[in-house]
């Protein structure tokens, strides 16, 4: 069967298990010739092929709810709910999205992006099928890592207590994003190598038959049994949160994904069905990668896999966040690096490694990594917690009523701050600045370049204290030679990049690149713009915002954020509260999610571009010479 | 031995058993008499006496770490920490805290108010000790409702994984602020009623001794009793994720509590010991409370028990909001009410007993609150979220990325909206403006009074779409009356109280009351004001701003909340896109976390009282007339 003639999941549901093989070969080889050019999260995928099809081959979607948890595994769905000649434009702007979309099909019944929504959503789901007197299937589908996190349990106390329908997947990979960590997955393992219930039972008849009188035992044994049963099948975790546990299953057999998933649909009541599958199954370069390297990645060579990178020189902004923090580890044990599992995607690994003591990845928990750094910092040390901003929302209360409200001194590296791309809107770095800036104690700063950052950090750990925030973006650095960290960056000044008196542009990050262009080119055009370097974003550099108002120039902000609460906000508001009368233009993005695509070409949307920033300038300038 | 004379946690250490019963009792005196003037938690502590005891008895604060998770059964802890004397000022503002507070001792070395934090930080401590090779001892202390909340999870799966060496406490009084629900409430109480490991070893020796050679059988027997364990002692959750069980334990038996944590101490990794509490215990009216109504609480007559209302005749805003959605719900059964673990602070008993099936107490577990009302909203349902203010920061992620990102049409009741009182900094509903308004799709409204608020329930569920905020006050409501709900309000109009042409004042909720006393106070002084009900905090009225922009009348807007990102911000960001020249004065909570204390005290310290109206908009209007 043609992958790409595939319309509608009823098209695969009459196929032989021999057919469904053969058709589990070719959507391999379509996904690995596509992700090989667009990028993707390719290993995933390759793992959920037989289980996504056996899932659309025993239900009926959409009226039964296949519910993606994270997401980024639905491309074999996609595919088998007539999406497979779109990917070619996979994760592109305005192509298909990387995660389930409600506006790209029926058979999408839930978004996702960020870890373990998927059992919250399918209580809810469930609970309005039965509201509402209907019969279907409800189906979350959840890793192994995404069970861990603290909303994934909170859904499976309230499942099993209320003992709804529906029918849990478990995809245990082994792997999260990276090596899974936790107890649980401890057990999961033990859960994998364990004998079944079965044989146990087999062995405890043959051992009763053996004793003389031993039938008059009947009772007893059953009693025996029943007690083994928790010890030998193990689902007992489950089991005694009031789930019915089915497994563990071969994920690539149909044979056995068949069975328990027609067995789970008679069970009433809540069934966790445990599969089994290989991350990357059928590309050795994705199977054999067993750190996360192979998570979600850019463009690769079909044949050696080998991965396609950009013209970056410099290092990624990760990667010299985490060396600058390692750096200062080395000789202060009190400095601890704590990521909720991302060791790879935060270039955590040679820290992981070098610093086995001081390192701590503790799985897809954001809340868990955040008040942990809080006890650590209690106790005097001095926690670093790498997160990216968009998973940081998940610890908000976490770094306001731990960390903010009791003022420690935790610091924050937050990762893929400001715009991602081909992720998308789960993804986009975009709500840090208004959801941090308002929490009294805390302070946010964004260094221009690598030297910057490398005195950040060093300030940050020796010379600030209280709750810190250091935003860095996606992708790599400038190539800035790095000088004398201890230096360090004077607590809540700015830098005054270029010096102007037509008109002063405060900008913070990757921002600043493009304004230093504009002002070369207006520079030309007569125009002289001052560029200033606002690397705190709280506290705001009131002096000189006093200077600024007093010179009576027009100011512009630039944020690639939202700009609702963010900093060209914290700007206007100081100017009114101080009773200056500064008009302030204020640049970046307006109310609205960003969808996925390169970061250039959103930013052509959203209107951050060199070209723009020189429009805007040239607008607010001739304004002002019109009012004078 | 006095209560008051108990000067360190040392004054106890040497008491025996019958001594510290004794004491018992005096400290249980006196906690009663002095909530019954104070109010306070009184049920949660009067539960622990003997635990803290034991507690302080066996580890060595402040060396050994004792971390209270919530925290609000910390009483016992603060008079044995030398604090007895100041029981008057309990919970008063300047007196002492309700929980936990860093700056009030050493021993208090953790602070929460917000659940299920305390397993993270002793993490945190844990491994802070051991980094530093120091050596003592971190105790958790967490209830049976604050453990089912996410991160609590999150962090047993980490300390189970690392086998760090810690005491949990697991205080079990089958209720946390309600009667408490889910999957894992059930399991403990099969824990509580199960027989104990120690009886069902004799037992499988008297079996099998009753067999011929049944001495042969020993290795099997071995094996079997291995496997009984886990089935009797039923500790298996906790084994399962690597945490040693000891229990159930009875909490108010000096000598089993002693037991189980001497034995705790010597062992290697982490224990947790199952401990069996009486809420109220000692005080039959706190005792008997079956629903939780004697949880947090002010006053009460000591000999009856009976609750000291204050002089409101009027509902309050909990219950006036959940009769509105009540009466909505009747009549349609998409309509359904979510509340996590706050039916009786939320007035949702009434809803949860006429209408069972659309009701959902998920226990402490906001995360899942909000994500399981997305579920329900993606499948046609009209979901209601009941959630305080401060406990809503638990879920911004959720409310972001599940609700507000998908478009969803959920409706959220934000109680306890702006300052709360007693319960202090943990508890001060202020951030949700900030944390709600920069989210793309959400809309935030603020009846003024009951009639505003049927009418706006009313057009949350019949009339507006998307993600819907409508916050409401801790306290009761004006007494007026609810003309015809069906009317509605317009969606994002505002409404002029009154006219005026020397300043316009605009605000919303609680607030206005006393602004339009001052309006009354400054028209007899000549001073006519604008007074204007912002119900509307996002989207602004801007066909109102427009208007008043044009009249060139200053304006002054007032919100209970922190002021970074709020609704005054929100205008002025208004005014400065437009081009509009307005100056604004803000009113609100600078960037400090608001301590306890009677509400109209904490008002009179920020500066939002009638009397602070009047001066403000004096000012404003001279240097208005001076600029003129």
């Amino acid at each position: 069967m043609d992958v790409g003639k595939i319309k509608t999941p009823s098209d695969i549901k009459s196929l032989s298990d021999e057919e469904l093989i053969q058709l589990s070969k070719e959507i391999r080889k379509f996904l690995i010739e596509k992700c090989a050019v667009t990028g993707g999260h390719i290993g995933a995928n390759l793992g959920v092929v037989e289980l996504t099809l056996a899932l659309h081959k025993h239900f009926d979607s959409p009226k039964d709810k296949l519910i993606f948890d994270v997401g980024h595994q639905a491309y074999i769905h996609k595919i088998l709910t007539g999406r497979a000649d779109q990917f070619d434009q996979l994760r592109q702007h305005n192509g298909l999205s990387g995660f389930p979309k409600r506006s790209e099909s029926e058979h999408d019944v839930w978004e996702a992006g960020h870890s373990s929504t998927s059992l919250s959503a399918a209580m809810g789901m469930a609970k309005a099928r039965d509201i509402m007197g209907e019969s279907y299937h409800v189906v979350p589908i959840i890793g192994d890592g995404a069970l861990t996190g603290g909303m994934a349990l909170e859904a499976l106390n309230h499942i099993g207590h209320d003992k709804t329908n529906m029918t849990i997947i478990l995809n245990d990979n082994e792997m999260s994003i990276a090596p899974n960590v936790g107890a649980m997955h401890n057990m999961f393992g033990r859960l994998r190598t364990n004998q079944n219930y079965n044989r146990a039972k087999v062995d405890i008849d043959g051992f009763l038959s053996k004793l003389p009188g031993g039938h008059k035992l009947r009772d007893s044994a059953d009693r025996i049994k029943d007690s083994l049963k928790y010890l030998v099948v193990s689902g007992v975790f489950f089991e005694e949160l009031g789930i019915k546990y089915i497994g563990p299953v071969d994920g690539h057999s149909f044979r056995e994904l068949g069975e328990a998933i027609e067995t789970s649909k008679r069970i009433n009541g809540p069934v966790l069905i445990h599969v089994i599958t290989k991350k990357g199954k059928g590309y050795e370069h994705a199977e054999n990668d067993k750190i996360g390297t192979w998570h979600g990645l850019g463009p690769y060579k079909l044949d050696t896999g080998e991965q396609i990178k950009g013209n970056a020189t410099a290092p990624s902004w990760s990667q010299l966040m985490s060396d600058n923090v390692m750096a200062l580890a080395e000789k202060d044990k009190r400095i601890v690096a704590i990521t909720p599992a991302m060791p790879v995607g935060s270039k955590l690994t040679k820290f992981q490694q070098q610093l086995p003591d001081q390192f701590f990845d503790v799985g897809i928990a954001e809340q868990h990594a955040v008040t942990m750094a809080g006890g650590l910092a209690a106790n005097g040390m001095l926690p670093y917690v790498a997160i990216y901003s968009t998973f940081m929302q998940r610890a908000y209360d976490q770094v306001l009523h731990d960390i903010d409200r009791q003022n420690l001194h935790v610091v924050f590296g937050i990762d893929r701050s400001g715009l991602v791309g081909a992720d998308g809107e789960t993804h986009q770095g975009v709500f840090d600045i208004p959801f941090l800036t308002h929490l009294p104690n805390m302070t946010v700063m964004m260094p221009k370049d690598e030297d910057e950052a490398a005195k950040m950090v060093y300030s940050a750990f020796n010379d600030y204290s209280g709750p810190l925030a250091i935003r860095y973006p996606r992708g790599n650095g400038l190539g800035v030679e790095v000088t004398e960290k201890s230096d360090g960056v004077p607590y809540g000044k700015w830098e005054v990049l270029r010096e102007g008196q037509d008109a002063a542009i405060l900008s913070f990050g990757p921002t600043l690149q493009p304004i230093l262009e504009a002002q070369e080119i207006l520079l030309k055009e007569g125009i002289n713009i001052e560029v200033v370097n606002a690397r705190f974003i709280k506290p705001l550099d009131t002096e000189y915002l006093n200077q600024l108002s007093a010179r009576g120039i027009p100011v512009m902000t630039v944020e690639e954020s939202i700009l609702t609460g963010g900093f060209g906000s914290l700007v206007v508001s100081y100017f009114n509260d101080n009773g200056d009368e500064v008009p302030v233009k204020r640049l970046g993005i307006q109310d609205e999610y960003i969808e996925q695509g390169e970061v250039d070409l959103l930013l052509q949307e959203i209107g951050l571009t060199t070209a723009h920033f020189v429009d805007e300038i040239k607008q607010m300038v001739q304004n002002e010479k019109t009012e004078d």
